[in-house]
């Protein structure tokens, strides 16, 4: 039975996990018969986002591993606890979470800082030869660890200019793919799909987050 | 294009919607073509609970209508705004907010009172052939709003026999069915199925949800 980590980063668009894209990672995970963990930084998050108003909730603060359990039902370990001796790939879902929680690109753009956990987590997969998935706007995570490895990651990010520009700046080649394509990066064997940097339904975002499970299972 | 609202109870297994039902909910909704519409009551929750330690967190409330909009990537209205001419069928996802926040049977058990706004809604429903769908423990609210109203609904709720018993006490009758598997009541246009019930994985709720989904348009 394949391993796989899930990097959850809270839960919610605006501020953690797209929840939509974590659980039908779960959903294609089980289905492919993989044992699916999740794990998730226990720090707190940069912003708590009223999500009916989109604004952020002054005077509030949550935990991104204690929110990102509610995805989880309580299954989760903190990112500390993560062993990549034990799994055989990593998947990263989008959500503002990653690029505020993970790496702070949402407010930094190309010149972001990343989670230290989480860049050495990275950094480590691709060296062992593990697989890395990322779906949605995740893959500037990915980006962003490998920025100074010379590794240059094919990566999709969707086809807004300025992102793909921020994507480039961090040493990776932006690659266009449809809403329910991936990206293979057969070298550094990362898989990308754009997912709701595209996507205007959810149907689409699982056709695409399915298509990069069976890929992730595939070269795992 | 049919129209289906989706009743949501928060954001998390243990306080709120169970987030795998609600999401793979809106998968299959949007597979079916139908228009999903997101509504939740705008009140407090009746506990916050910390789903990493699944202890209630003391000093903190949450909105359910603003916790529900997570799920729902702010699409989401108050349930007050719930007209149901304009829908051809609603479906209430599983998880403790069914139990908590729409009703109050996960402390007081078939005793147990019923949101105004929810109930006057199941009963509207019923009587204007509208088709309901109820997941996981969601049925006890179906059974709590019609109660006193004579047409005993057939509805699951999993295995446990209290659970079972507590139905009966709100006159409705308990149906067993598999974790995959549907009940339909045909006279009241209900349709059930168990989740996490009974399931101890995701790809099994979601094979009874993508049922009850394809059931629920086909009645509609």
């Amino acid at each position: 039975m394949k391993k796989i980590g899930v990097i959850l980063s809270g839960c919610g668009v605006f501020d953690g996990s797209e929840i939509h894209e974590a659980v039908l990672t779960l959903l294609y995970l089980d289905r492919a018969g993989a044992q699916a963990s999740c794990f998730a930084p226990d720090k707190a998050q940069m912003h708590v986002v009223n999500h009916l108003t989109q604004r952020p909730a002054e005077n509030e603060s949550r935990n991104v591993l204690v929110e990102s359990a509610r995805i989880a039902r309580g299954e989760i370990k903190p990112l500390s606890e993560l062993n990549l001796d034990e799994l055989d790939a990593v998947i990263f879902p989008g959500g503002f979470g990653a690029a505020k929680n993970l790496c702070t690109f949402a407010v930094d753009g190309a010149g972001c800082t990343i989670d230290g956990e989480v860049a050495r987590m990275v950094r480590d997969a691709v060296a062992k030869n593990k697989v890395v998935g990322a779906i949605c706007i995740a893959p500037v995570v990915v980006a962003k660890a490998l920025e100074e490895s010379g590794k240059q990651p094919q990566l999709t990010i969707g086809t807004d200019r300025e992102t793909s520009n921020a994507l480039a700046t961090m040493k990776a080649k932006p690659v266009l793919r449809q809403v329910t394509e991936i990206a293979v990066d057969e070298t550094n064997k990362i898989v990308t799909t754009p997912a709701y940097m595209l996507a205007t339904r959810i149907s689409e975002v699982s056709e695409g987050i399915e298509k990069l499970v069976e890929q992730v299972m595939k070269m795992a």
